[in-house]
């Protein structure tokens, strides 16, 4: 081989990452869209007898400050504290390296900070100050204490806190947020359906991205890398599934396994834009599928069809599994061992509610919802579909563009 | 413009994603690896006198079981537990639908599994049942709680756990892991050489991906698709700084804001290979760069070149502090606004210990810092470099190649 040749794939690369994209953006949330979230916040507040709440987790922290970071959410080191009180004004208790970005992005003006990292004492005491000065009426403050929680700071020192606040008394805060976050604003929505159509442009030309002897790393890294030039911010999740036939695992991978004629593929994924997260997957067989992959296909097709015509004002979560149940028990098919048909979506990958019998939550206009059905199959494999849709007054409406009912083959 | 010359640059940027890439894989961790780091976590829960400890963020759970997945951490609905105890086998307690996930992946085989979700009640009555067999020496079970921790389940469940395993007590497991992530073996060496090695390539072309009138955002974007087609998995971190002979925040961005001529640009990136981060940024001058900036870019280099210097075993973090402050302070320059001068790094992108004056840590063969000199100048600018080291036992060995003296200027 020349040094030409050789030369000349990585320059190509290069040249084809380096084409300007200028992408359009999503308009970023106007000072009114936060006004509401603090003023449902309070009357939620009020309802759950809590004089105040505290957030410091990447989406509850960012749903209501608006404080855009990487920096806080990736660098455990030091925490970042936001006090909404029921009554009276918001703060940031942050460090001090966060304060231009905080003045930047966030609708609060009002912040105090410390010279973190400062181990012993990551902002306790201006945090305690703060919180004891809140309007008492009903003694309890809220944090976030609840399920589905990854909490932004070291627990013993939310303990501590416990102890330097009395008279108030620590409550969970999460009821509110989850009740806040489960009605999605038409801007939030607007910035779901901006990642959806990314990915499913991403998905569409994803055929022409696999080759033969390809690893499942190797496909991964390629289908996020286009994510990202299309316009994606992050890529926190591409699982992939594999194998002869159909593939054994949604969750799992990317393994260094090989992608080879006859197989089924399978990619999962959650990208984001502004803070906010598409979670839907595409199967493509290489070569014609195998008839019993074909049968189970368009049975999930079905009972995706039935999920998302479940998704409407006044049903329940665990109505929507139902829907999408009968389609496959109907058939006589072993459902997917997931634990679940769907789940709410947001500025999560997997939030509050979760579509399965025990889940009685009452869907509402503006609830975003994954369908997503999987069943059983042949020898100890898996087949899954996966939509995003929003529950409005008039019916469920598609964040995603419908994938096809026949699965998509590519010819390599 | 014709729809061939429109459609050309897609198709070609099409191709360009698709060519195959066949990457070196750095060798998995080898089963001793996995023994090694239990047997030293079990020498030292006897010095902290625990029975046992339980793990449930990412780079606690990952680094004990081997554990490699996504899911469990894009997904906040279901906790994934695991118990090491002083004496006795580990056990895993985690979802079903992780079963098969885990035995591909982690070396322990002993597995306890509940159909999560199931929000009353995430597997604790497993958890705790677990707990309350192990032999009871100390009376303490240690958990997550101290600092630059993310716990990975909802903090009401682990106070629940605290009453449901008396008479066993709830201390702090995260001394254990800090001493134990805090010195790093060749082979995780060797993974955060290698991500930082595709970093370094990814900001040598760094130049040529760049155009004027590139957003912030598609500038990330672009860095960031690079990265993972030369072979990282994720890149969590892209913050960006660019402005007219210097930036003004090293935590922030990208932004909308357009790449002018006479900008000077600072990426900053994590990004991350098998569970393992580099740390470290460069910067590019767009066009010839004012001579302040020149001159506060020499001193930093030759700060970073004092702290490089100071990381031997012996020495603290504190001086490695001093060291760089030292070239910066002579030259009368104002530190920048970090908090400190670097830090550790391995499984999170920043972790113990800090390199500032407060922090007494003694340095050890095998700890892996970062080195991260930064000085204020001009208007409310700031300017910084990062380079990655491991501490071995005959001085400091770069982990990063190290940035050029002089500042790149790419003439766009």
């Amino acid at each position: 081989m020349t040094e030409e040749t050789a030369a000349g794939p990585e320059a190509r690369r290069i040249e084809a990452l380096a084409a300007p994209l200028h992408h359009a953006e999503v308009a970023p949330f106007a000072p009114a869209e936060f006004e509401q979230r603090i003023e449902r916040a309070r009357r939620l507040m009020t309802e759950r007898r809590l004089d105040g709440i505290m957030v410091t987790s990447e989406p509850n922290l960012e749903y209501l400050s608006g404080f855009v970071t990487q920096f806080a959410w990736a660098s455990p080191t030091r925490p970042w504290y936001f006090v909404v009180p029921r009554e009276g004004e918001a703060v940031a208790i942050i460090p001090e390296i966060g304060l231009s970005n905080w003045a930047e992005t966030s609708w609060c003006r009002r912040t105090l900070s410390w010279p973190s990292p400062t181990p012993e004492n990551e902002g306790l005491d201006l945090l305690a100050s703060v919180i004891k000065k809140l309007p008492r009426r009903f003694g309890y403050f809220g944090v976030e204490l609840g399920p589905e929680t990854r909490l932004g700071m070291a627990p013993a020192d939310l303990l501590r806190l416990g102890e330097m606040i009395r008279p108030f008394h620590l409550a969970d805060c999460i009821p509110v947020l989850r009740r806040l976050r489960f009605i999605k604003s038409p801007a939030e929505i607007a910035h779901i359906r901006h990642i959806c159509g990314i990915a499913g442009d991403a998905f569409d030309d994803l055929p022409a991205l696999l080759r033969l002897g390809d690893s499942e790393k190797e496909i991964c890294r390629k289908f996020a890398a286009d994510l990202l030039l299309r316009g994606a911010d992050k890529v926190p999740y591409t699982s992939i599934g594999t194998g002869p036939g159909g593939y054994s695992s949604i969750i799992q991978g990317p393994t260094q396994r090989r992608l080879g004629e006859g197989d089924i593929l399978l990619i999962d994924t959650g990208a984001k834009y502004a803070g906010y997260y598409c979670d839907f997957d595409r199967n493509v067989a290489i070569g014609e599928p195998p008839v019993a992959a074909k049968r189970i296909h368009d049975l999930l097709w079905r009972a995706t069809e039935a999920g998302i015509a479940a998704a409407v004002p006044g049903k329940t979560a665990a109505d929507v599994f139902h829907a999408q149940a009968k389609v496959l028990e109907d058939a006589g098919i072993v459902l997917g061992n997931v634990g679940r048909f769907g789940h709410g979506l947001g500025k999560v990958m997997t939030e509050f509610p979760s579509n399965k019998p025990i889940d009685r939550t009452v869907l509402e206009p503006g609830a975003v919802l994954t369908i997503e059905p999987s069943a059983m199959f042949g020898d100890g494999k898996i087949l899954v579909h996966e939509e995003d849709l929003v529950v409005t007054e008039s019916g469920p409406e598609l964040l995603t563009r419908r994938a096809p009912r026949e699965m998509p083959v590519a010819r390599l």
